[in-house]
C-alpha cells in the first residue's frame, strides 16, 4: 500500500447504482481519494460519469494484470469478484467487495465497522454484508451488547434500487403507465412492482422457502454476531419506494429492557438517528433515510420485557453498500497511515 | 322485514370508497337486492351515481326518522353510525355497520361469517370488523382451529385506499409529480406516500406506542375469536398501493403443523384461495387481490413446528369491508326467507 496521504481508489463496477454512489461519496466529503480510478465492463469503457464537479472516463476492466491502486471496491456481481478481485489483491491493492461472493468464506472477514472492525485484522480481502443485514444490525447490535438478544423476526419493506439502475427506471416507467392507463410490462422483476408489493425476486430454495436474501441476512448476522445459534425469521419484500430499505423487526431479548432503555442506547448507537416522536406520529421512512449516512432507527415498543419492536430505514446504496465499503477502506488506511507514522 | 325475495338495502355513505365497493358488488353479482338506496351527505345529494349499468340518485341522510329499507348497510364514518344506525333500526332496517361504532360494544355482534355467523343471533345491529382483522383472521381461523394460535406476530402492508378515496388521488398525484421532479405535497398522509413507506396514520396512543389500527386489530381479533388473552403484536405500515392489504404474519401454534398441512387448510379455508409456488416464486400480492373476493393467503413457511410465516392478501374494500358486510346481509336474509316459508 502506498504511504501517500491520498490513496488511489479503484472502484470496479462504476456505472451500475452502487458504484455510482460510491463515487458520489467519495467525491462529496472531499474523501482522501484524490485519485479514482473508475472500470466497468468493456461496454461502459469510454463513458464519461461524474466524480464531484468533474467526471472521469470509465476504463474496461479487462484480463490480465489488475490496474495498480491501494484501494479497489468491488461493486459488481459475485462473478466478476471471483474474477477480479484476487487479482487486484496480487496487484497490492487492499479490496472490499460488495457482492456475496467471499460473505461465507471464513478467510475473509466479512465486517460493518460500527460491529466488528476488529475483525479485518491483516486482512487484504474483506466481504461487505449484504443491504439489509447491515441496516438490521447497525441499530440491534447495542441492544444485544447490553441485553442479549435470543431472536428476531423481521418483515423488510425493500427498495426497487436493491436490485440495480434497471430496476429504478422500471418502477419509473411502470408508475407512468398505470397513471395513464396502461399496463405495466415487468421485464427487471418477475411481478409489476407500481402500486404493488411482491415476495422478493431472489432465487428461492424450494426446500427452506427462503428466497436468497432471507438466506444471506440469516447466515451472514450469524456469522458477524458470532452467534451460530441466532434464530431469525425473515420475510423480505419489495415495495414500490426508490430507495431505502425499511424493517419492521421484533427482537427477543435475554434480558429485561425498558422502552427508554432501548431508545436512549438507539440515540447513541454509531452509525444510528433515533427517529421515535409518538406525539407528532413520526418514525423512520426510507425517504427520509434515503441519501444519508445514518440507519434511522425508533418507533420502540416493548410488548413485554424481552419483546421489542424496532421499525428500521436505512439507504441501501449507502450504509447498505457504498458507504460501508468505504468505512472499512477508511479504517485501513488510517491504520495504514497510523503504522507508517509509528515506523518513521 | 319485508317477506319479498328482493330485498331493498340502503347504502350509506354510498359515494364513498367502501359504499361505491357495496353498489358495485350488489351490481355485479346481480344480487338479489333489486332495488338499493343510496345515501350520502347533503352535499352530496342529487349526484348520480354507476349502479350496474344504469345509475342511482343520491339522495340525502337528514335528520328525521331514516327512509323504510329491509336492510342498511353503513359505509361511512362512526359518528354518522352512531346517529342513525339507532335510528335506521328503530325504522325496521336489519344494519350492518362498516365503522368502529359498535364493534366493541358487547350487545353488538362483531361478524366474520366464515368464522363466526352464528355470533350474529336475532341481532339488528351486526359490527363488521376492521378491514386488516378481516383480512388476518379470514385465512388464520382454519389453522387456529385445527392447531390453536398463542400468538401472532404481524407486519401489514396497507393501500392508501383505506384512507378513503382521496387518499387514492393523492397517491396518483404525488406519484405523477415525484415523476416529474415536483415535490409531494402531503395532505390527507401526514408524510408523503408516493415511493415512501410510513406507520400507519391512524391516532397513535402515546402511552402504549399503538395505532388506531394495531389497537383495533389486537381487541377485534380476541373478541372475534373469544380468546381474550390471545398475544398480537401488529406493527401497522402504509405503502404506496392503491387497493388491497398485504400482510407478513408469523403464527406461534399450540400444536405441531407440517407445512403441507398448513397449506392443505389454506387451500380448502372458505373465504380463501391459496397462492403458493415456490418454483415460480409466486405468492400473494396486493394486485393479485385487487377487485377479488377471495383473502390470498400463502408463502407457508415453518420456521419450527409451532412457527409458521404466511403471507396475506385481501382487497380491503370488497372481503376487508363491503363484501364481508353484504356476505352478512346474506346470511339474514336467506335465514329470513327460510324462517318465513317454514312458517307458511
Amino acid at each position: 500500500m502506498s504511504d501517500t496521504v491520498f490513496p488511489l481508489v479503484a472502484v470496479v463496477g462504476a456505472t451500475g447504482a452502487v458504484g455510482r454512489e460510491a463515487l458520489a461519496i467519495l467525491a462529496d466529503r472531499s474523501h482522501p481519494a484524490a485519485r479514482v480510478l473508475a472500470l466497468a465492463s468493456e461496454r461502459s469503457a469510454g463513458e464519461r460519469i461524474a466524480y464531484g464537479r468533474g467526471e472521469v472516463v470509465v476504463q474496461a476492466l479487462r484480463d490480465g494484470p489488475f490496474p495498480a491502486c491501494d484501494f479497489a471496491l468491488f461493486c459488481a456481481t459475485a462473478d466478476i469478484a471471483r474474477t477480479f478481485a484476487p487479482r487486484a489483491v496480487e496487484a497490492g491493492a487492499v479490496v472490499v467487495d460488495n457482492s456475496s461472493a467471499y460473505r461465507m468464506d471464513p478467510a475473509v472477514p466479512l465486517v460493518v465497522p460500527e460491529i466488528n472492525a476488529e475483525a479485518i485484522g491483516t486482512a487484504r480481502l474483506i466481504a461487505n454484508p449484504n443491504c439489509s443485514t447491515i441496516i438490521l444490525l447497525t441499530p440491534l447490535t447495542p441492544i444485544r451488547q447490553r441485553f442479549g438478544v435470543r431472536r428476531v423476526v423481521v418483515s423488510t419493506y425493500q427498495a426497487v434500487s436493491g436490485a440495480g439502475i434497471e430496476a429504478v427506471r422500471e418502477l419509473q416507467t411502470q408508475a407512468r403507465d398505470v397513471l395513464d392507463g396502461r399496463p405495466a410490462r415487468p421485464s427487471v422483476f418477475p411481478e409489476p412492482c407500481a402500486f404493488n408489493v411482491f415476495s422478493h425476486e431472489s432465487t428461492l430454495d424450494p426446500s427452506t422457502g427462503l428466497n436468497g436474501e432471507e438466506a444471506k441476512m440469516i447466515a451472514e448476522s450469524r456469522r458477524i454476531w458470532n452467534d451460530p445459534a441466532l434464530t431469525l425469521i425473515p420475510t423480505c419484500v419489495r415495495v414500490p419506494v426508490i430507495r431505502a430499505h425499511t424493517q419492521s423487526a421484533l427482537v427477543t431479548l435475554e434480558q429485561p429492557a425498558t422502552e427508554a432503555q432501548v431508545r436512549e442506547l438507539l440515540a447513541e448507537a454509531p452509525g444510528v438517528r433515533l427517529v421515535d416522536d409518538r406525539a407528532a406520529n413520526r418514525f423512520p421512512t426510507p425517504l427520509e433515510a434515503t441519501g444519508g449516512n445514518a440507519v434511522l432507527a425508533g418507533r420502540v415498543r416493548c410488548f413485554s420485557p424481552t419483546e421489542c419492536a424496532v421499525m428500521i430505514a436505512g439507504d441501501q446504496l449507502r450504509k447498505g453498500a457504498a458507504l460501508n465499503a468505504i468505512q472499512i477502506m477508511d479504517l485501513i488506511h488510517t491504520r495504514s497511515r497510523t503504522t507508517s507514522r509509528a515506523r518513521q
